[in-house]
């Protein structure tokens, strides 16, 4: 045990210069979703890749609809369907003086055709008044011939979608360093990507340990608790965004739960214990994980540390077996192990992550509350609280013990005391770190 | 096709109207994450279930403390050690005058004692001077007898947590509604709760239409494009809380997209498609849809409106098969199937999911850019923009295009324009919907 009083900022400064973005990998595009691109995206192939309609309608030359109304219509042949998917019309026709192809939304402009007149501002080729709708091909195929009655006139390009007007090939489509969220998926599926380069989301290892500790469903016996934390954590790992894998807990005996940690290493990006680590007589996280690290290995091991906060004085960090897996050692009373996750733990899946910003947003608010919170000095304090963004507010829940995880459950927020301060009158604007 | 114009608000309401929440479902703890609780949950045990240490040290009598100090510490005898997880004293020995258990954090209060002495206001049982930590047990088993110099006095009950002092029997721990978030889970698994009745994670089938979609990695022909709408909008769905299925490109062929549609329903819960819903002559969602609803079940069938927005003006909404799955057919170019995505189908997954807020946040902010946008008229307008909170401004990215799914890739918000709007001059507060 290190003797000297950490502070938040230097224990979290010590996990942030230890913890490395993962190696990339190539994935599939679905299996992106979430993680950071790791190398700029650039474009092959420009969007859209030829001049197509942007509307259902008929394309044409822009002569031969000047002037043309509803009373005195241009009257044109029309030469054949220009599908979607289809690359024109069929034996590579081309649009001629007085000829109109019928097109659909999406399909390529015809050799010779300027311009999309909408179905709306035709008669849809039924010598009827304007239509309102192109008659389905698969009823009225006819619908691909005869003539049509040109309501309106439109100008070059009129209803066309150029070729590159979205992205011409070489530009940047995704910088390095974006997250690939379902617009990011489109973006790159659009243009052809069926794999991105990422790094991968973090595999996380979370096991509580304590004699006392039994799952949910089984009978307590005298002297035992549930085991919450580990259920709590692991939630926690997954909304951070990694892969997160709950062992459960593990009893107090050293050798069994160096055994276990050891057996998990293979699955693990970074690896969190609750409990354990303070400073009782059976506090065997520090006990076991003392002769884990490699003592060759600058940088190995793992250090017990008391910090300046409240909850969460005691903390262990270190990296430990031949990966050099980073541990965080948290400990156990559940609030003080939460508080202790979204302090610490969560930043650093998030840097595994490569992401930019590790942090939580936060806020300035008022405390809304009745009488003075009072703080110990010298230990930056973190309270549970309910953030109003409306009235700009912040209401604690529960009290300051570290066992109150029922408040926890009610709160979205924590007020943050500082370290000098030792009382906070109703009204003071305090900071907040949102949880949601 | 329902020939009169339906508003955003209409459409909107019509499907919510329409979706009920899914049939509850009994879930371990962890696979409930993200999930909305169907009951109350009431304590059945009290948290914590008995008196206990919240503190590493001494369990003992007040009077025989009172007046301790380091020059004249109070010395008593160590009469065993009092772990967590176990029942209490070897032998159901209580603690009586003059003597002290050793106690670790979460271990029950011995019979005898009234409060706990923190090992740090101790000699830790060394004859020597404060001690900063307890003897491991594995390592000093004597630290469990002998003596005990105690250099500073407690009160009764200090640094023992109350039985019932979380939550008592009886208390409401989660209310009804209520989303299993991590810290959620972390307290019912406190009080035992193995499993949890919510409402599961719906199954969205998303499909493509068009025969001009090749996938992602293959090599593009004349007149086609690649499918992106059906990456795009599985990542939205899971986004949304969904499980979601991408079914990927249907060729415009009605036959074939009714019996793909028809082989899905048994995994869905909603049907999204994207294409094939305006009026073109090819559109097959309209042709396929049309004959598959129950003629002889109200509400049953699919129908397709015109709606006063941009983009997106083509819709469909109905139910399909014989459990009258939802079904939305939204338009095919990927920012007006997106922006469809975002203001119907998400609130739509919200609803099936049982949460009561089903929007996203929304905001005013002044829009950011150096000249007027214009909008048509009689139609609401979704323009991407980036939303920057501390300046309150929204910068408009990319133009109107339909097509422009680069510009939505660095959108972080839709600017929204009123149907009576035509133009907004810079610096106008206008309504934001935040999609992150």
């Amino acid at each position: 045990m290190s003797s000297r009083i950490w502070s938040v900022d230097e224990h979290l400064d010590d996990i942030l210069a230890s913890v490395r973005p993962l190696e990339p990998i190539e994935l599939q595009l679905p299996d992106a979703q979430g993680c950071v691109l790791v190398k700029d995206v650039v474009v092959e192939v420009a969007l859209p890749p030829f001049d197509n309609s942007s509307m259902d309608g008929y394309a044409v030359r822009v002569a031969d609809v000047e002037g043309a109304s509803e009373e005195f219509p241009a009257v044109l042949t029309v030469i054949g369907d220009v599908a979607a998917g289809s690359a024109g019309l069929a034996d590579d026709q081309a649009v001629g003086p007085g000829q109109a192809a019928r097109i659909m939304t999406g399909a390529p402009l015809p050799a010779g055709a300027e311009a999309v007149v909408p179905v709306e501002w035709t008669d849809g080729g039924t010598g009827e008044g304007p239509a309102d709708t192109m008659r389905a091909h698969s009823g009225a195929p006819e619908g691909a011939t005869g003539e049509v009655r040109v309501h309106r006139p439109v100008t070059a390009g009129a209803h066309v979608r150029e070729a590159g007007g979205d992205v011409e090939p070489g530009a940047l489509a995704l910088a390095a360093g974006s997250v690939v969220g379902p617009a990011q998926i489109g973006l790159l599926a659009a243009i052809g990507c069926a794999t991105v380069v990422v790094r991968p989301r973090p595999r996380v290892v979370v096991l509580s340990t304590g004699s006392e500790l039994v799952q949910p469903g089984e009978q307590l016996a005298a002297g035992q608790i549930y085991d919450s934390n580990s259920f709590a954590l692991t939630a926690a790992a997954r909304d951070a965004g990694a892969i997160a894998y709950r062992v459960g807990a593990v009893s107090d005996d050293a050798e069994t739960l160096r055994a276990t940690i050891e057996d998990q290493l293979i699955r693990a990006d970074i690896v969190v214990t609750t409990g354990g680590v303070s400073v009782g007589a059976y506090d065997v996280v520090k006990e076991a994980l003392s002769s884990v690290g490699d003592e060759d290995e600058p940088g190995s091991g793992v250090e017990f540390r008391k910090l300046a906060m409240q909850p969460g004085k005691p903390q262990g960090f270190g990296s430990i077996g031949p990966d050099h897996t980073p541990l965080l050692a948290l400990p156990g009373n559940p609030v003080s192990s939460y508080v202790s996750f979204e302090l610490f733990v969560r930043p650093a899946i998030r840097a595994l992550m490569g992401l930019e910003d590790v942090h939580r947003p936060t806020a300035r608010a008022r405390l809304d509350t009745e009488k003075a919170l009072t703080s110990p000095e010298g230990r930056r304090q973190f309270l549970r609280g309910r953030y109003d963004a409306e009235e700009g507010t912040v209401t604690p829940v529960g009290g300051s013990g570290s066992h109150l995880i029922a408040a926890l459950a009610q709160a979205d927020a924590l007020i943050v005391v500082d370290e000098d301060t030792t009382s906070v009158e109703p009204g003071t604007e305090t900071d907040v770190i949102l949880l949601r």
